[in-house]
C-alpha cells in the first residue's frame, strides 16, 4: 500500500515542518539519502518515507529503518522542502542533550551560537564544528530552532554526529566549571586571533561563542567571556560573514590542539 | 520629479536584472547603502536612484553621485532584489580587469573561484579573500556572474575592493609567470593544510583555486596545479562547505604571509 497526501501519517509527518509541531512532538524531518544514513546511523529514524523508486535504489537504508512507509510522488513532494530530495524522507527523534551532560564528555572545543536567527548559518556552524573537531554545539538564547529544515541540510550530517544542546544565554559559568576559556568572537576584539595562536592560548580547552551576523553579541556574553578576539581583517573587508568567521576561529583551535 | 516604474530610465535600469542585459551594458545595479557607498569610492557609480526619504537621509551619497534620479516607492521595490533596500540602487560600469592587468600588479595573495554557480558563495569567496588580504579574485570558466545581485550583496562592499577578472580555466600558466604557486582544493588532496603552514610552504606567493561544492574542481585544474590540498577533517563531518573551506585556506595564507 502507497500513502497518499491524505493518509493521517503523512499528515502528520507533514506538520513536522512547522516549529511548534516539531517542539511539541519532540521529532523533526531529515530528507535525502545523506541525512537519512546519518541519521538511522545516530539511532533515532523513527519512520522512513519513501518512494518506490528511491527505496529500490536504497535498499540498504530501507532495511535499517523500523518503519518503512511507501509515499507516492506527491507524498514525497509535500513531505520535504528541496527541488531534488532524492526520494526519503525520515521522521526523526530529536537529538539535544543538556549542557552538563554534553560538558561531562570533557569535550576540548565547544562552539556557541547565541540568538542566531538563520537556519542556514545554524547549520553550517554544525558542520564547521564537527569538521573542526568540536564535540559540541550550543544554541543558546532565542536562538534558530536547530531542527528548522534548512538547518538540517546545512548541517550535512554533523547534526548527528555532535553533542547539540539548546539552553538559554546564562552558559559562561557552566563553561568555565568544566574547565573550559570562553571565547567571545568581536570585530573589535582586543585580541587578536593569530597573536592568541601564537602565544599557545588556544592550546586549552575552548568554546568559541559566535553571535549573529545582524546584531553581534548580547551584552553580558561578550562582556562576562574571558576574553573579547578579532579576526584579523587585512584588506578592504568591513568584516567576515558569520560561517566564515567561525571557520577560521574552530580551525586555529583546532590547529592548536593537534 | 519623481520617476515610476514607467519611466524609460527605471525600465532600463531595471533590466539590469538580467545576465545578458549587463553584459550587453557593461552595467549592473547595486542596492542599499553600503554597496552605494563603495561603489562611489571606487567612481563607477553612473545614476543612483532613490526614494525622496533614502536621499535625504544619504545625502552625502547624494552629493558624490554624478546623476541623481529620485523614484517613487514602487519604482525603488522594482528595481531592488532584497526585502529591505534601504532606498537607495545605483546603476554602476562593471569593475572587472584582464588577467593580466590583475597580476602585473605583484599580489602574494590571489583566489581562484573555478566554475562556482551559486552567487551567495561567490560573494561570500569575494568578501572573505578581501578580508584575507587577497588583492585578485579571478572568476574561471562557467562560472556565475559576478555582478548577479546577490553576488554584489554577498560580497558586502569586497567586489568593489579587489581586482575581479573574469576568464577561461586556463588560468595555471600565467600564474605561474607571475610567481605565484597554484594550490588546488580537494577533499582527497595528498597535502594537508596544517603540514603545508608548518613547513613554510605558504609563505610564498600562492594562488588558491576553489571548485564548486557539488561538482569539484575540473580535473585539468587539479591535475596542473603545484599541489592538491585538503583541509583536515578532525570531527565526523565528510567536507567543508566551501565558503568556509575558502576562508581556511586563505586565512593560512594570510598567517603565513604576516
Amino acid at each position: 500500500m502507497t500513502f497518499t497526501t491524505r493518509t493521517p501519517r503523512v499528515v502528520a509527518a507533514r506538520r513536522l515542518q512547522r516549529r511548534r509541531d516539531r517542539d511539541q512532538s519532540g521529532r523533526f524531518l531529515a530528507e535525502g539519502p545523506q541525512a537519512v544514513r546519518e541519521a538511522l546511523a545516530a539511532g533515532v529514524v523513527l519512520e522512513l518515507f519513501g518512494t518506490e523508486a528511491a527505496l529500490n535504489r536504497h535498499g540498504d537504508l530501507a532495511l535499517e529503518a523500523p518503519v518503512v512507509s511507501p509515499v507516492d510522488e506527491e507524498a514525497l513532494a509535500a513531505l520535504t522542502e528541496t527541488v531534488q530530495p532524492q526520494g526519503l524522507v525520515a521522521v526523526c527523534e530529536q537529538v539535544d542533550v543538556t549542557l552538563s551532560a554534553a560538558l561531562a564528555k570533557g569535550p576540548r572545543l565547544v562552539a556557541v551560537a547565541a540568538e542566531i536567527r538563520d537556519p542556514g548559518n545554524a547549520g553550517t556552524i554544525l558542520r564547521t564544528a564537527d569538521a573542526a573537531g568540536a564535540g559540541v554545539v550550543i544554541f543558546a538564547g532565542d536562538a534558530v530552532d536547530p531542527y528548522n529544515g534548512k538547518c538540517v541540510r546545512a548541517s550535512a550530517g554533523s547534526l548527528f554526529h555532535v553533542d547539540v544542546v539548546r539552553t538559554g544565554l546564562d552558559v559562561l559559568d557552566e563553561l568555565r566549571d568544566y574547565g573550559l576559556q570562553t571565547l567571545a568572537t568581536s570585530g573589535n576584539g582586543a585580541d587578536d586571533l593569530d597573536t592568541l595562536l601564537d602565544e599557545g592560548v588556544l592550546a586549552g580547552p575552548t568554546a568559541w561563542i559566535f553571535g549573529s551576523e545582524a546584531h553581534g553579541l548580547p551584552r553580558d556574553l561578550l562582556d562576562g567571556a574571558d576574553r573579547q578576539v578579532r579576526v584579523p581583517i587585512y584588506g578592504g573587508a568591513e568584516s567576515l560573514n558569520l560561517a566564515a568567521a567561525a571557520a577560521v576561529c574552530l580551525y586555529a583551535s583546532a590547529r592548536a590542539h593537534r
